[in-house]
């Protein structure tokens, strides 16, 4: 099998499990959230969707971690093309299926209600607040362009089955959204993660987990500090896969 | 002026500015939910306004920190009389008002839109969850027996200002409610904490302050380490007033 690497990509390693992914130096790349999301959500896992898998990320992370099967959606054909070359790089053909399509219109792409677990790395910022980025690639990862909150929590509504979990990776500014938008579709919040650059500072991100059916009934878990005073990693950080620099 | 302390009462020291408090030892006594509440709200504010202040702790704590005028509402007639005679014995009966009443009918009690600030430590338990006390005053304290959550905010939303601030204390299990309840009043949350009685440990309180008319957008801030790794107060905690017996 010949998996061809193009001109402007780049093969970046994993550094976890000998994964490797093919991202573009001057297009989206995979940050710290994503990474985070894949060691926050509870597994195992038989059957996983992520909404929205740009380059792939999260479900070769997830599968190292133990997920059986997962389907990566992601609108931006060029990201896919690049999602499906790093499975096959990766031998995981057989386990990670990356699937062309837009996640408004799920219902034509997955059958609802079968997945055990739903994650999404969401665009964080509405349309009007900040400046959309040149390339197209960048602009719908971080902006609202092809999917709102809404929709996404929607498309998760309808991929999960009964009982099952639905992880998300957000910005604080916008958590009563986050949280107010799962509680309408059923997908009770039920785990909340905090993540902070370090002690003493405001909270850079947030990792939420709601399950479908559940009880209301929230634990706020113990914050995550990226760095400690001394600049090094905090001791869960270094213990996760720390990408080269990827920042918070 | 005579301040007569009744045989089930106890004069407790608040440890602050000279300050006391008449308390029934087996009666609800305030937790160190009231005093990170008094510690989180921002002021100067002219005007605040106490939503069920039960002994009266929230205005005293609050006229210490510069508070102008407070008033503080409380069902419980034993609680206001015991408020009222604290309020005497600490010589501040020309800035704190005890108003004997229901904050549910705050329409016949105060005006709309006068406060600066509006504050409440509500009880944090539905009915329906947990045994509720048989002593009335610490049953209707700890359990929605006299006002819900809805019913607090709305008082909050009536009687605070254009622009004022709603702060509030509660558990993260509700979180989400709070959070949307706040929002659906045009009370817009701006300011969230997370208590943790240590590093490593999920929250225990939630605290929050919303902005009437503001626009959305939450920072959460640091979280609040209630005890070192050591078993004593964390530094912040020892800046604030440390009850003594005050668990969390």
């Amino acid at each position: 099998m010949t998996v061809v690497i193009k001109p402007d990509e780049r093969l970046d390693d994993l550094q976890v499990g000998g994964l490797c992914i093919i991202q573009q130096p001057a297009g989206f790349r995979f940050g710290l959230d994503a990474v985070l999301l894949a060691h926050f959500v509870r597994l195992p896992a038989a059957r996983v969707v992520d909404l929205g898998t740009g380059t792939g990320v999260l479900p070769l992370l997830l599968a190292h971690r133990g997920a059986t099967y997962l389907t990566g959606i992601e609108i931006n054909d060029a990201a896919a093309d690049m999602a499906r070359r790093s499975v096959q790089l990766n031998g995981l053909t057989r386990r990670i299926r990356i699937v062309h399509g837009d996640l408004r219109a799920i219902g034509a792409l997955l059958p609802p209600g079968q997945a055990d677990v739903v994650v999404a790395n969401p665009p964080y910022r509405s349309l009007g607040h900040g400046k959309i980025s040149r390339s197209p690639a960048i602009a719908q990862a971080k902006h609202e362009l092809t999917c709102t909150l809404r929709e996404v929590v929607a498309a998760a509504a309808y991929a999960v089955r009964y009982r099952g979990l639905v992880a998300m990776v957000h910005r604080p500014a916008r958590l009563a959204e986050v949280l107010a938008v799962l509680t309408e579709h059923d997908l009770m919040p039920k785990r909340l993660r905090l993540v902070h650059p370090a002690a003493g500072r405001p909270a850079r991100l947030l990792l939420v987990e709601a399950r479908r059916g559940a009880a209301t009934g929230l634990v706020v878990e113990p914050p995550l500090f990226i760095y400690q005073s001394d600049g090094h990693y905090s001791p869960e950080m270094a213990a996760h896969y720390a990408p080269q620099g990827v920042g918070l």
